[in-house]
């Protein structure tokens, strides 16, 4: 048996996330149907993470078992399975989802528990007339954002926390501690965007942590709520959950 | 009678270039017919460029007469106009289309004929696998381009040149005679813009101008191809039309 790892490009615009559903359009779906037209063999993929409907990535990784050997990419050519599955996944979603590259893994190698760390990027469009061209990939906020505070206030995120106020009441996972290793800020004129790092997250923390800070640019929330948030783990200090359609993740790090 | 500037930004996927035409969705069509639905007056107005179907704009510019005064975006906040256009584009376009700034010009602007230069960019993504996030605004090129060649064959673009053999064959224009004021090409790892600016342009002219490029970073063409193009006006000597959907008018300079 052979073990591969793939790394994942997709516009979540229409995928109702990545994890399989039934009856439902799904990145993981997708990419299992083209995996099964490329060998003829039914292939489950496991991914690094859940994106949710709408969340984008340039780097999600995901792993698979297979018979066949030699399907990695070797050098700076593309192999045998990247350009035999990227074709039948170009058709089944009109480019919407796109194998960047295939390599050889160990038995060992798993792309959700080897992973050291995930890193998403949150875009802000801060102006007051909408954009035709920055829609689809940010969330525009009409009045000015003071990113000095957002920048103070994320230092209050970054470190080991109980985060039960900045995840989804949906979220499954069994403990609300979580390490957020990085936030960083960028500021281009009116184009804002703010990087997560953790080795995992709860279910829609980025969004709820780029809302927070959101709120705390527009002056509607302070450093201290964000203290308060933590220690009272009380919804009502934390922001709104971000649009989906402004995050993406960017990279896992092994 | 008081004349206005507006500054206006538009994906020109699914419009049918800005140029109004009966029974087609166009850019010109649609700010007329919500300047109509905010003023109740039949207003015409004069865009800078006729941008092809498929080409987007972050900073096209048009004018127009009203008898209204006051109607020009103040100090930071935005005007009645801004706002109120931009209320019925949002619905009648789904955001394809927006106003960025109305401003009160004196009655010797024109958009098109004051204009002193127009500055595009067309984007280029090179690399072998599809891009799911960047496929609607650029265009893959699989194969690697040398941008040092590039950038040396576009220096025999800038000047006073006879054009014939980079425009439409169904461009209009009186003269093929045109003079390219700069052409820049930046390389930011996989992805590569190539910005150029005059005073005006032929039809086709930027894409033409891309599509030879494209191919001299290809080692398909050379820049004496350039020369002999400049030179004869045959098009077997410039490279192909590159798509529209890569290229955004930038801006227009008075």
């Amino acid at each position: 048996m052979n073990r591969y790892k793939l790394t994942i490009e997709y516009d979540g615009k229409n995928f109702n996330g990545w994890q399989k559903q039934k009856n439902m359009e799904t990145v993981q779906g997708i990419i299992e149907e083209s995996l099964f037209k490329f060998s003829g063999k039914k292939i489950t993929i496991y991914g690094a993470g859940r994106t949710d409907t709408g969340v984008h990535a340039s780097g999600q990784v995901a792993h698979f078992d297979i018979e066949e050997s030699g399907l990695e990419d070797k050098d700076s050519k593309l192999g045998k399975l990247t350009m035999g599955v990227n074709f039948y996944l170009s058709r089944l979603s009109d480019n919407r989802a796109s194998i960047l590259e295939t390599k050889k893994v160990t038995d060992e190698f798993h792309s959700r528990f080897s992973a050291k760390g995930r890193k998403y990027k949150y875009s802000i469009l801060n102006r007051r007339t909408p954009s035709p061209l920055l829609k689809d990939k940010t969330w525009r906020i009409p009045n000015p954002l003071d990113i000095q505070l957002m920048q103070n206030a994320a230092k209050y995120l970054i470190g080991k926390h109980d985060f039960t106020a900045f995840r989804s009441v949906d979220c499954q996972a069994k403990s609300p501690v979580k390490t957020i290793d990085n936030i960083t800020i960028n500021n281009d004129g009116e184009l804002i965007e703010i990087y997560v790092e953790a080795k995992s997250f709860l279910m829609n923390q980025v969004r709820i942590i780029a809302g927070t800070l959101v709120d705390v640019g527009l002056l509607k929330k302070t450093e201290k709520d964000i203290l308060t948030a933590l220690k009272t783990k009380d919804k009502k200090f934390s922001g709104p959950t971000a649009p989906a359609s402004a995050l993406v993740l960017e990279e896992v790090i092994y």
